[in-house]
């Protein structure tokens, strides 16, 4: 039975004003459930209210803690990892940035929630017009930017946006189309054959 | 005014059985709704019938000309573009492959039309498991394959996924997402930063 507005009012109460008997996970929850709707339905087509429902919550609770439909894909679409327990894969590894970067990536993809909350952002993402902006704020801000202060150069930002084309083209054919035998390779099958493209976005000549 | 079964019936009926004024657009007219509902509901959420009603036929010329539904699915998604068309620029630029088929490929996108084609098949693609094997087998049968079929080496499969990566991922970050400058850069900006690339996945050493 799936509660309705005033059901749903009952259900989410407690978790507002009354006792609570353990950590209160509404947060995450509705992040749960904002996910799995967004990229089932879209964007456009999840309401607040089905995203509440699907989190046994009232809708309420979705403004409190977003501010907004918005706010809330905003939140949902967050990278699922620190973007510097990625990136000191480069500081680490002088003279072989490329290759550890992309072992790095692979090894964090490697866990299925990651690489689920990756599908998810990308599916997200291509749904409707406001999901795209989100999505290009979070890989700009926490990817582009991010890398690119772990460069010197002094065209940084266009070489992390490079390297941004080919992890975004690697998940999209390894996890999200499935192109073989990207999609079946190895991690390190994919270290070797990727590694020196990307440390040439890193390091190279690129004109 | 949406016309309903009967009505639909009534305007098909002269397509199928009358006269023809003019050149029978049946069948683009059905694939041009299919994209576009495709892409706007997703795979799943997009009827036949609404495709139909949009098209503004009898449901039944769907099964008539594509046999089900998978079938309009995947004719509505194949390619806008000859691959021999983006291939040969590898056969003739010896030595050059990469920022030739780049620049190529690039001057295809160029075209609004390709590159709305282009979004909509990644936005369908991601949409439901069913469009993403059927994206899967066109990038594989259409891309991969045939640009396989213009390499040399023994390990030409892999070269030819590998391409695909870095091209998924140039659709992705310059038309879909949009991560700056990858898209606001010109063509020749990005045929000098990634033909390299790309040249080494086509000819360079892999391991």
């Amino acid at each position: 039975m799936t509660p309705t507005g005033a059901a749903a009012d009952t259900l989410a109460a407690p978790r507002r004003l009354g006792r609570r008997p353990g950590p209160d996970t509404t947060r995450a929850d509705l992040l749960v459930a904002a996910r799995r709707l967004f990229s089932e339905a879209g964007y456009e087509r999840a309401s607040v209210r089905a995203i509440a429902r699907a989190a046994g919550v009232d809708p309420a609770l979705v403004y409190r803690f977003f501010g907004s439909k918005e706010g809330l894909l905003r939140a949902a679409i967050q990278l699922p990892v620190d973007p510097d327990a990625i990136f000191d894969a480069i500081d680490k590894n002088p003279g072989d940035e490329g290759r550890a970067l992309v072992r790095r990536v692979l090894q964090l993809w490697s866990a299925p929630a990651v690489r689920e909350h990756i599908t998810v952002l990308l599916r997200t993402a291509v749904s409707h017009e406001e999901a795209r902006a989100a999505l290009r704020d979070v890989l700009t801000d926490q990817l582009v930017r991010r890398l690119e202060s772990h460069l010197a150069a002094a065209d940084a930002h266009l070489r992390a946006a490079l390297v941004a084309t080919q992890l975004v083209g690697l998940a999209m054919t390894r996890y999200v189309i499935g192109i073989d035998p990207v999609s079946t390779a190895t991690d390190e099958q994919l270290v070797e054959a990727m590694g020196p493209s990307v440390q040439r976005y890193l390091t190279g000549e690129l004109a």
